[in-house]
């Protein structure tokens, strides 16, 4: 199965330029699934409510969803990204998974980081697991947790515990502690995690902040497949086998799962 | 506070031996808190009932307990060791806290790693939290877990959310993978870790097992504080403030353990 991710930076508040952003970097390219990083239409340090409202679409129908609805089907792929959702009066910092066919999967960020707080509600629908299926690579599971999900180590477990062969990672990560700590993320739960980070810096308000880049993709052993620049656009895509997951097995007498005693655990 | 960990060889089945080698590797040092390796009265590799017999005692009572008594009274200080615990028919791969006043407190480990379970009845004692107390430093809260358990995130969160600052964790690791690891395990629970690891070869058997060394003291920011070499005895003690384990921050508007959201896992 051919497993990437994207790395740029998106462009504050223009969708548009995002989404030209994203087909310039596909182009020509061939994989079964790509993930993009967090909030990938809208850019990250917002400064008002007007400025959130503009960059927020409702899912689905808006033009990022929309967009990448066509580049789904054109690829005849799965694309997992980062969008900034508007729903009623309320906005989520969420992803979606986007099926060749146009079904749309929705994940609203669980754990906000810092100032999202003031801007996104906390995420409302948990961590589920997604089969996806193609004659090419059989079935497989997906999870999705956000960017700030990752330090809690509940996050990659539930959907580990649920079935997950693979941990897709939309990413704004302003430090560079993620990016190590995904190896512990991957061999504790036997997964792939495929952290997509974005790059770049964006000025609003009097604030600034710097991305990290460096997206990670981690197989289940803790090998880095990939580990992409700090600063530079990546359109990184490996051939991994995602039945490896299936195997919980730090020894031929251990596995991760089975060997869990969870009556001896304060949770 | 002086925390600090041990890292040497033990002498298969022959508890005199790393008693003496104990002894030599903290004379003249100055310590709060010391941990020791997993085993490290009898050596790991065994291949008869026999031997663990031999190399085992009853926790109190036994040479290495009465010595290691005697050393934290010496040095007016704790300290943490694995041992090769005796309990009627059963042996358990166990960890002692020993007090300067000859308390002791016991942690039986919990997830044991491939041939152990041939060896080891698995641990009934789960993961406690002990208090100690010094005119020096104050009251700080310890959790023990011992090597393998660091794979299971379950291990080192039970402990924090039960309050240790400190997680001493002896252990006998034949890979690297734990000592990479113990950053996120620091930082995702915002505690001090120390990984105290054993060095060289047990053969026995036909079997022959290389420890990794590669002791390391990480902070509740993931700075390693200290990485032993790989194959040389050590003695590292470093200077650690534990109140900075009471902060669960990450940033101003984070707090790792609050932010928590329980209702949404499935563990």
């Amino acid at each position: 199965m051919l497993a990437g991710c994207l790395q740029f930076k998106p462009e504050f508040c223009d969708v548009n330029a995002n989404i030209s952003k994203i087909r310039g970097l596909l182009k020509d390219k061939k994989f079964d699934l790509m993930v993009m990083p967090e909030l990938a239409n809208s850019g990250y340090l917002f400064s008002t409510v007007d400025e959130l409202k503009k960059a927020s679409e409702e899912i689905p129908g808006g033009p990022f969803c929309s967009a990448l609805i066509e580049i789904a089907a054109a690829f005849d792929a799965y694309i997992v990204s980062g969008i900034c959702e508007r729903a009623g009066d309320s906005y989520y910092n969420s992803s979606i998974l986007v099926s060749p066919d146009g079904k749309i999967e929705l994940y609203r960020k669980t754990h906000l980081f810092y100032d999202e707080k003031k801007w996104f509600s906390p995420g409302d629908t948990g961590f589920d697991v997604y089969e996806i299926n193609s004659p090419d690579f059989g079935r497989v599971k997906l999870g999705i947790m956000v960017c700030f999900d990752w330090i809690f180590p509940e996050s990659a477990r539930t959907l580990a515990l649920k079935g997950a062969q693979i941990i897709c990672h939309p990413s704004n990560l302003v430090l560079q502690y993620c990016q190590k700590a995904m190896f512990t993320r991957a061999v504790e739960n036997r997964v792939f995690t495929i952290t997509a980070n974005r790059t770049g810096t964006d000025s609003n308000g009097g604030k600034e902040l710097r991305f990290t880049g460096e997206s990670v993709i981690v197989d289940p052993k803790g090998n880095y497949l990939f580990r992409g620049s700090d600063s530079g656009d990546e359109c990184a895509i490996v051939n991994i086998d995602p039945a490896l997951a299936l195997d919980k097995h730090a020894t031929e007498l251990n596995d991760v799962f089975l060997d869990r005693r969870t009556e001896l655990y304060s949770l």
